[in-house]
């Protein structure tokens, strides 16, 4: 019978009801290509894009033209408005009806491939690397933004997710307010603390490596679960064994580390799902606070398998046909087979 | 340039970003069809769903066999565990990193037609007001039961929108406890009527008819609008404008009214977009409170026309590219071509 999970740190409720898989289902979403559209991310179309604020590329070749093999561009349709410094949610005289505030922050596109590839699977040892130094990279420069608080690196892959786009890319946001989620997880880890008289991140490391029947892969220097809360099939959490609250502190060895499980994590999905749209988005600590003893930096992946509908849209609690224990014994099988350039299963620095 | 809107009662946030409609779209999703499920709804079929709890039939034929117009059957596979009479999220001798709880509570189907039909604008008025009349039923008579504090009636149409079957139907999930996002409307309603000394809906209700420019329907009863807040792309909300908290309290006359906005929104959202996926679902007042003067019942329609992506499940804000003002413009253009059988525009009992 369905039971309820409860998410301690970011708080959300999730029906698991392995039932509901057997619905006879009727209806299905085919995923295709529109083949007019000239990719703007591919080398050679520099142009298309906004100029870059990152590129890693030949010695000799020029800002904005070919020879890069990760750039980082402003977003040419943002969602936040790079001319103002702050952003309050509720001005002094906002209507309380209608409240507004403006969304001040930055927003940015990595374009993770000269190539047009689909897949950080598809990417070099090399490549991988350079991909996440990209992200600690612009996540330490835009830091140094005093105006800036917070920020999230999230990736959209496939029509399902919400890409416009299939070129390899993943995006930035960087705002002056720390995002309603971030915030719900920092308070409820924090509570944890005080009453659990320990970092959640770190007992959860702990335990799910006891029991192991969460685990899809255990390396020196990170764990990759299917959450005890999972809120959709087959969704994963990367975390970092030892304790660490703020991504962009992440050491050349770990960027490098972490480059491989990433990679690793997202090949075990390509194996095991056809063709998974995901949605993948790292959770850190806000750049104005000290080094937090109760919190881990992460990451979260989000296969799209199935719709969120009614249910979780008028009540905020989801339902799930699909256990994380049974998720990640079929995740963990996918793991042993390879593919990718130079892929280098259970390689972690 | 984007900016933030805050809805005052659910409490979300949204960017309103109208340059992302913009653009380059190389992906998108078709739905398809799969032939080979014979469909359990229609008539004839009455052994594949699990008996009636209530069925609108000609008085000569018989419970669970051919002869009716509206149909409620518990869900065959339902998310919510009936035997068990209360549900607590944290059970006393809980694990903190790993909390659980039962799922108690009512799950039924409503088969909205005996014939294949797949969408409400295709009722005829008898038909229509026999499904408003089966949901303001049901809920009263779950309302019965004491372990019973809240429920739900939501309609999923469309793979998009999460559903797997075509017939037309909704759902009800009855539970013992008031889901989260319930919660929060009504703790933020109160504080509206404290700060503001009045409620929430009734001063929206003529602030938008005021201006017109959210305004979708005006009828005597009901106003249908794009919230100013509006998540996603021709979101729409209906409210009764005369102040009511339970929507199980609807009279016979209320039910007819109602019943003709919900087919006529439903027509004109087809009218405006083509085969429409969407949410619809019913928030109403606890059914162990008594009269509130801080809340209204309304119905929320989320047309799922774009995917929540990584930005939406990493912070809790939306991303919507379009405007409610523009939507609500389009939506009243659609609402002048009438289709369907023994469609009405613009009537209201």
């Amino acid at each position: 019978m369905p039971t309820l999970r409860k998410d301690p740190v970011s708080g959300h409720g999730v029906i698991m009801a392995e039932g509901r898989a057997n619905r006879p289902n009727q209806l299905c979403r085919v995923e295709t290509r529109v083949d007019t559209v000239v990719c703007p991310f591919c080398e050679g179309q520099e142009a298309s894009t906004t100029p870059e604020t990152l590129a890693f590329r030949e010695p000799s070749s020029l800002p904005n033209s070919p020879g890069w093999r990760v750039r980082v561009v402003p977003n040419k349709y943002p969602a936040l408005d790079g001319r103002t410094k702050n952003s309050t949610m509720v001005l002094p005289d906002n209507d309380p009806l209608f409240p507004t505030g403006s969304t001040s922050g930055i927003h940015e596109v990595f374009i993770e491939s000269a190539e047009h590839l689909t897949s950080i699977s598809q990417l070099s040892d090399a490549q991988i690397v350079e991909v996440v130094r990209a992200y600690r990279d612009r996540m330490c420069t835009v830091a140094q933004n005093r105006w800036i608080r917070s920020a999230i690196i999230f990736k959209n892959l496939g029509a399902a997710a919400g890409a416009s786009l299939e070129h390899i890319h993943s995006q930035l946001m960087a705002t002056s307010y720390v995002p309603v989620k971030l915030c719900e997880e920092l308070i409820n880890a924090e509570r944890f603390l005080h009453q659990e008289k320990g970092c959640f991140f770190c007992q959860l490391v702990r335990r799910e490596r006891e029991t192991g029947v969460r685990v899809v892969l255990d390396t020196d220097h990170f764990l990759v679960i299917c959450p005890f809360a999972s809120r959709v099939p087959y969704e994963m959490c990367i975390l970092p064994k030892k304790h660490a609250s703020h991504f962009e502190k992440l050491s050349d060895s770990q960027v490098t580390r972490l480059a491989y499980v990433l990679r690793q994590t997202a090949a075990c999905l390509e194996n095991t799902l056809e063709e998974p749209a995901y949605n993948l988005f790292f959770h850190t600590a806000p750049f104005d606070m000290p080094t937090l003893d109760h919190y881990h930096w992460h990451v979260e992946i989000l296969p799209r398998v199935t719709s969120t509908a009614g249910y979780e849209w008028g009540t905020g609690y989801y339902i799930n046909p699909k256990l994380p224990e049974d998720a990640a014994r079929t995740l963990r099988t996918g793991m042993v087979v390879t593919r990718g350039k130079n892929f280098a299963p259970g390689k972690d620095g």
